[in-house]
């Protein structure tokens, strides 16, 4: 569900795009004025506006926006007007350049979207970047990483609900002696992980409860400092229970030692037309504090402001 | 280019559902009536003639077909009916209940179709298996032909004209190097082959060539009896000269002992309103006789007149 609240009348998108135009108008920007238009239109709307700016000032509003605005608060509004596809495509792009250390972000992106979305965000990163997806991500991981990754950016998974109990079953189990094996970037428990539907994977944790003693994630945990045995418990996490892998992405983010605004934003802006109600029952549940308590009192400023806007008010959820 | 001849002034629609419904009617049937429409209208036509034979008869031609023609005249017409991206998920799924016996099928879907129309296939797949191809070839493929053939269906790739030619010369180096150590199934070697561009992987070649002095399929063929080194060969003359891939295929289901109807059904269904011009130039040049004289030399009946009037006639083409 999302956190979004866009008004019942929304006015034409050529209006929006001129209250911006005066926004940016003379010194200083008038940076409540943008938050104000653009923390209330959806995603359908935010592409009209950027089309009637364009149409009206030719200009492209993204352009715009960096000459206007800086830091977080900068960083926010772009990742927020950029169309889903795009925006994950780039931050994709992002997180490859920056290597190993945002192997989490490819794999938020390819397990957390519908299957035809990370077909669409394939089709812009062929647009962006003049590249596949998975080449560069085949290109700049290795390893264990590599094994994982690819696949699962490359996945266009079946999304209906039936389920084969019986492959359910035999599944589990070669999950389980994989994992007692200690081969965990074997090959079959690769493949299980990166073709089945989400729906048999469920049934397939399942059955790895039932008859084996703990979750998957819990035997998961042989050695806590594993890095990639890290990446493997989210990726069932993302795979399974979105919302409780982003409440832990948000909480890593808001108690460190400062703030990791780059997940904050990330979180919020891309959740925040799909699951971020879910996400907020989630982090107030973990946390005795709601995600509105937390984000005010970890930002502040316009940065503060728009975040807050897309999350939605206190007193109205979680 | 295509083989396939449509008339200037097709006929409506419902006139050739009619006429296929008289064809059917009564004993016996009218199988030149059948050849004579079928193998003149392209895809977007039989597409119509099927939903108008729905809509008048409310039958579905496919079943239709089925009752009244038999042997390889009906695998041929109910192949050539179905839409293209259900025709090749037919086809690969049918060549995965077959095992490895038809890994070659498999590859040559992936790897000749534009990868849009290789999207469309696995929306196809979805539909009308419930499963997804990447979860039915990596569940019923095994060692190092499943290495290959799963990122194969799975790929995405650019289809930009732009090469780099720094990462082409570093990457036949690489190609080098595992030939050279006989690692053929080596991950880098198959990263390069399953996540390049078409456009870089031809220059990535070209520079194996000039450098190491042999071409890579040379290279390849250390061990002709090896079976994943042919198909290694096989996969990277679909990437680069699909018409000649198809070429040979064609002449081994001719030439060996008896024909392999279903090759020659498969060659000519798929690639008649794409390629097959190219193929029987390849073929001709390649075997000193037109593939129409070599086609009506090995098959015979209302089978033949339909392979042939596919394939177009002796003096217009080649």
């Amino acid at each position: 569900m999302a956190t979004l609240k866009v008004p019942a009348n929304v006015p034409p998108s050529e209006e929006d795009a001129e209250k911006l135009h005066k926004a940016f108008a003379g010194w200083g920007t008038d940076e409540e004025g943008i938050v104000g238009i653009f923390a209330h239109r959806n995603g359908a709307q935010r592409k009209l506006i950027r089309e009637a700016y364009a149409a009206a000032y030719g200009e492209d509003l993204l352009k715009e926006l960096e000459k206007e605005l800086s830091g977080d608060f900068l960083r926010a509004i772009l990742l927020w007007t950029l169309d889903p596809a795009e925006r994950d495509a780039y931050l994709a792009n992002e997180a490859i350049k920056k290597l190993t250390a945002s192997n989490l972000v490819i794999m938020e992106i390819a397990c957390t979207r519908s299957s035809y979305d990370l077909f669409k965000i394939r089709q812009a990163y062929h647009a962006c970047y003049k590249k596949s997806l998975e080449e560069d991500v085949a290109y700049y991981t290795t390893g264990d990483f590599r094994k994982l990754l690819v696949p699962l950016v490359s996945a266009f998974r079946y999304e209906g609900d039936e389920v084969d109990m019986i492959l359910a079953k035999s599944e589990a189990k070669i999950l389980h002696e994989k994992i007692s094996g200690k081969a965990c970037a074997d090959e079959e428990l690769i493949r299980i992980l990166t073709t089945r539907s989400k729906a048999q994977l469920n049934a397939t944790f399942n059955q790895y409860n039932d008859h084996f003693g703990n979750a998957i994630s819990k035997d998961l945990k042989a050695d806590p400092k594993d890095e990639y045995l890290r990446f493997l418990r989210a990726t069932i996490k993302c795979l399974t229970s979105p919302e409780k892998y982003y409440e832990k992405t948000l909480r890593l983010a808001i108690t460190g030692l400062g703030t990791d605004e780059w997940a904050l934003t990330r979180v919020v802006v891309t959740q925040a037309e799909v699951n971020l109600q879910r996400i907020k029952e989630e982090y107030h549940k973990r946390n005795s504090m709601t995600l509105v308590h937390a984000v005010a009192g970890d930002t502040s400023g316009d940065y503060e402001k728009f975040l807050l806007a897309l999350v939605g008010k206190e007193n109205e959820h979680a």
